[in-house]
């Protein structure tokens, strides 16, 4: 695992306002907290050896059969499990999400066959890959993986479930985390062909999702307002006002952009924002492809994204000066 | 993973008496999640990468360096971790917890070297490995893993961490699951010299462990009187029990037995015990080494063992007559 992931905010004291992580949090966890105290015998039973009851509620969401569905400890465990499974050399495009390469590594190559890694949107620039381009992709590849973690957070056209279990090649990750706002939780799921999945699945460990997951999972399906639908438009006017004060900023179909600053370290911004003004970016300098000067900030409120654009400004202000 | 492990509760409706799993329930867990439920930020960010704070209450308690600790997604997930971390040959005793065997066998051996693996109280037949016992395995093999998941549930004498931590060669295994008796929350934690987890520590994956689990375990440990300890001497009358009524009992220092029927199977046992009685045994058939007449059971209260010796002898009468 690399050192210096987002949202690292158990590291410090006094932040007001997190712009490291791109998840948009629109609802309390009240509800769903509550709901998990009110189960009385959640902690005294094991889970379910592999999470068939939630399996089974995704499965008729997305009008599939539930044996193309394979609940995991989060997303992350998902991208492991394909790594551990399908030992093919990969393909990663540079910057994206760093765990694909770090599971990828994990396991010798075994078969002279290739898979694609893409992050649909994509982390940390909010790219979208349209489906022409995936099209072709999955016809490049003997496997495509498309971790739609952040699906839910673009108004961009995404693969439906449907449609990737329709593929022979084509494994798609998704994300309660992102779905909803609960990275405590630990809670994603993979979608693919039956011949896909019953590979991955020998790969499973018993238990590996925690029974408050499980019920937490089913309780946040049965609620549709509680899935985050980030403020886009927001987003956009962040972007513009942080072009404004002279920060390359990517182009992004999400509440996430990556940005550079032209001459000024993102780890010296990132120290100076937590002192001075209680706000977390993510420093984005150890994404691979990219420099000592990016950092990528997640929109928050419009208060909350001035103060930040002022903040930076006088950052470099002070350092040009 | 086999199918058929104990606690296999979430198949059936009506159980009134659980004897399938060895955790022993002591106290509510409501006070947990309580606790879980006042932690507002619990579920809105990620969990510590790897469980450091955790991990650090641990070293603590144990009186040994933090870095001689890793806590993982439950016990299971601690096999796993080992087994991928070292690619020995694997000796495990039989009968015993099946998950050692599944884990070894999902990665190939590179080295020449064997690792023992010992259930220690072994489960399922409550059987303790005296120290004297352990100090001649470990100087036998290159490799020791001792999973003391059930330390709390025996009064015979353990190996301590500071021990196991002071050896070359052993690698502890513990479970907040047993000692808590949380199945349900996904916790448990490896001990051993920083050498060794320095070498696992290689294989952890991020944010395995969730907010949750790593709240309750700080939670937990602060409290000592939640801590499970079974009530052995009625174990050892409901063995008496069973014993009388012609069931053969291993002898066992711990709240769990290992029983087998002279000629019934275990299988037709469990499915009489569910549908007339509500009661839910371990078929222990398909333990490795065991037979169609093998069944587990761990004591619960009096009145429940009573209830239960008397539904075994009306089966065996039932089937003789």
């Amino acid at each position: 695992m690399i050192k210096g992931h987002g949202d690292d905010i158990y590291q410090y004291e006094g932040i007001v306002s997190d712009f490291s992580s791109n998840i948009c949090a629109t609802t309390s966890h009240q509800p769903v907290m509550r709901h998990l105290a009110s189960c009385q015998q959640l902690l005294s039973h094991y889970p379910e050896p592999e999470a068939w009851s939630l399996e089974a509620m995704l499965a008729a969401l997305h009008d599939v059969n539930e044996n193309c569905i394979i609940v995991t400890n989060g997303a992350t465990d998902a991208i492991y499990l394909i790594a551990e499974t399908f030992r093919y050399k990969s393909v990663i495009p540079a910057p994206t999400f760093s765990e694909y390469e770090d599971a990828y590594s994990s396991f010798e190559q075994k078969e002279d066959k290739t898979t694609l890694w893409l992050c649909n949107p994509n982390n940390p620039d909010g790219r979208i890959y349209d489906l022409a381009f995936i099209k072709r992709m999955e016809a490049a590849y003997d496997l495509l993986v498309i971790d739609q973690s952040y699906e839910h957070y673009t108004n961009g056209q995404m693969m439906s479930v449907r449609e990737g279990c329709e593929s022979k090649h084509i494994i798609q990750i998704h994300s309660f985390t992102k779905d909803y706002a609960v990275p405590g939780l630990r809670l994603g799921y993979i979608t693919a062909n039956e011949r896909l999945t019953a590979a991955i699945r020998s790969h499973l460990r018993p238990w590996s999702v925690s029974s408050l997951a499980i019920e937490a999972g089913k309780f946040l399906l049965r609620h549709d307002e509680f899935v985050c639908r980030p403020d886009l438009v927001e987003a956009q006017r962040l972007r513009q006002q942080l072009l404004a004060i002279g920060i390359d900023v990517m182009p992004t179909q999400t509440n996430f952009m990556l940005c550079r600053m032209k001459e000024h370290d993102a780890g010296a911004l990132k120290k100076y924002l937590v002192r001075h003004h209680g706000m977390l970016i993510r420093d984005a300098s150890n994404f691979h492809g990219l420099t000592p000067q990016h950092f990528r900030v997640a929109a928050q409120t419009p208060v909350e994204n001035d103060a930040l654009v002022a903040a930076i400004r006088n950052f470099i202000e002070s350092r040009n000066g």
